[in-house]
């Protein structure tokens, strides 16, 4: 099989973005330019068993959960509002109907939660893995929607809540620890939690979209290297972000004290389903930012700059030296 | 796995229609109330390995083709117009990347043909089966849409082209027959050709649509009785169809004719994967069918009357028997 970045780029140009469609292949979500004044928002994002989770560590309440709550962050990424949801399952032999009902549970706990209506779907079964891919459709106001490729030099780059659990969550749960597990402490719950059931920014999300505050923005799903790497593709410039400033979530800081081998500020950078959002920001809108936070449910940091050239450089201690987008790429294309 | 009628009878419970969701779970399609004097109609549908097709006897283009055509029928069957598409695939270890490369081109062929613009998708590897799941998002006048609801006694029931050869080219397929084999003969290649290579009706759906002649509609995926059950069932009502009227596929009538324990009436009554249009006609609109048909690039048969009750009932020789839902059933929901 073919590298899905390669995967992509013949994509994008085999779907020349024309006419109504505004942003195609290869951002968060399409925007899709409608009559009345609104934009529509549209992705979809796979979650296939033995690649993006698997079925002995996550509870299906959570699966379900997690399964909206990854395209409802990239809505929230293009400063947008997730409005209905279509759900393709496929199910392998074996699995028992309180799975199936759990899970569906779960997507619609979070649909409800988030003012999402169900629309439509469908199911199949399946020889071996259990295959769930949710398609979500969003709208803005005409021309709010905020791509990855707007960032400017001069501008603030910003990222919400805290880093580096969700990938540390994986590590326990490939290392045989369970959430509901007699041998967890209480970090590693938090760690498990963050990967198996974190929470879309829709209100943050919405609001920078609503106030045109952020140039680009993008949701950490593969890592912040990675994802920032993306917005500095997108954008043709660079960025210096501050090993200091990086919001290194508690869990991490505090295993990592305890463990050797781990390394808190690499899993902050490179680590995956964050499910964060990762903006830039005009300097003279910084203090529109501070504002902001006062109403937000979640805490955003500033972590670096965005600069003219130079990719992507991580300053520590004085000196800069170059991050390559390390975070893993199991998903591409609109996600 | 719990029964597929199932899921879906407790999703509806669940996705209750409201407010700007006109038809939710359980149509062909979903369709939502726009501003500005147009609906939105959204479906989804999968194709899995070994459940909807086999890849060594689908060649990547037609598959490609197929999986988007699924969902460009549903939206015919809404008698609306299909607009945008988003893809997602997951592809197992050891498909070459010229496999995925036909895939993508026979999508985007049937997406160019059918004015569909592909707008993202997700990719993702997968442990052992090929899934592909297409959404597609199309559009109607406001109020035009058609359901599988509408149907009342009197009507006439309509279908478009001819039954019963992709049923038979399933079979072919399954006892060895290939489409670029040696031991074909040329009705095979033509009934393997309409199993791998079905045409949405667009062109008809949309008149229909925009003429408001169809009182009711689906598209024949499950097969001719398990569809007008469909309609049936939504509407309230029972149905007399004609086994003289039923327009059974040349190649089912050839091969029939040539090999011991082909029924061809039951072929057209129960194959499914016809992507051909079932629907409803007021009586007095009969004349604007027959009208409709001289511009239409289709036949179109009248199979028989929509009744007050009694189910489905197949008319024979001037005697009546019941017919049951035959066809199969790995598809369901919004399909």
């Amino acid at each position: 099989m073919p590298e899905e970045s390669e995967i992509i780029s013949r994509l994008r140009k085999l779907a020349r973005v024309t006419g109504e469609v505004l942003v195609g292949i290869g951002d968060d979500a399409a925007v899709i330019s409608l009559p009345g004044g609104k934009d529509l928002i549209a992705c979809c994002d796979l979650m296939v068993e033995g690649v993006h989770f698997r079925s002995e560590w996550a509870p299906p309440r959570l699966l379900g959960r997690k399964a909206l709550t990854v395209n409802l962050s990239d809505v929230a990424a293009m400063g947008a509002i997730p409005k209905f949801a279509m759900i393709s399952i496929a199910v392998p032999p074996g699995f028992r109907a309180e799975f199936i009902d759990d899970l569906y549970k779960g997507l619609f706990e979070m649909a409800n939660a988030s003012g999402v209506k169900i629309i439509g779907g469908d199911t199949s079964s399946s020889r071996d893995s259990l295959f769930i891919d949710v398609s979500v459709i969003g709208e803005c106001e005409s021309g709010r929607a905020v791509t990855r490729r707007g960032a400017r030099p001069g501008d603030r780059i910003y990222v919400s809540g805290s880093l580096g659990a969700s990938a540390l969550g994986l590590s326990l749960l490939e290392d045989g620890f369970r959430l509901d597990g007699s041998n967890v402490v209480s970090d590693a719950i938090r760690a498990m939690s963050r990967h198996l059931a974190p929470e879309p920014r829709l209100q943050l999300g919405r609001a920078l979209g609503e106030a045109g505050l952020a140039t680009a923005m993008i949701d950490i799903s593969d890592g912040l290297s990675t994802d920032l790497w993306h917005i500095l593709d997108e954008s043709g410039c660079g960025a210096i972000i501050h090993a200091d400033a990086i919001p290194i979530a508690k869990s991490v800081r505090s295993f990592a004290s305890d463990a050797q081998g781990i390394d808190a500020l690499r899993l902050a950078l490179d680590g995956g389903e964050e499910y964060e959002l990762l903006f830039t920001v005009r300097p003279e809108d910084e203090r529109r930012i501070a504002e902001l936070l006062i109403s937000s449910d979640v805490a955003l940091t500033a972590v670096g700059e965005i600069v003219e050239r130079g990719g992507l450089q991580l300053e520590r201690e004085g000196s800069l030296e170059p991050v390559q987008p390390a975070g893993y790429e199991h998903r591409f294309g609109v996600k």
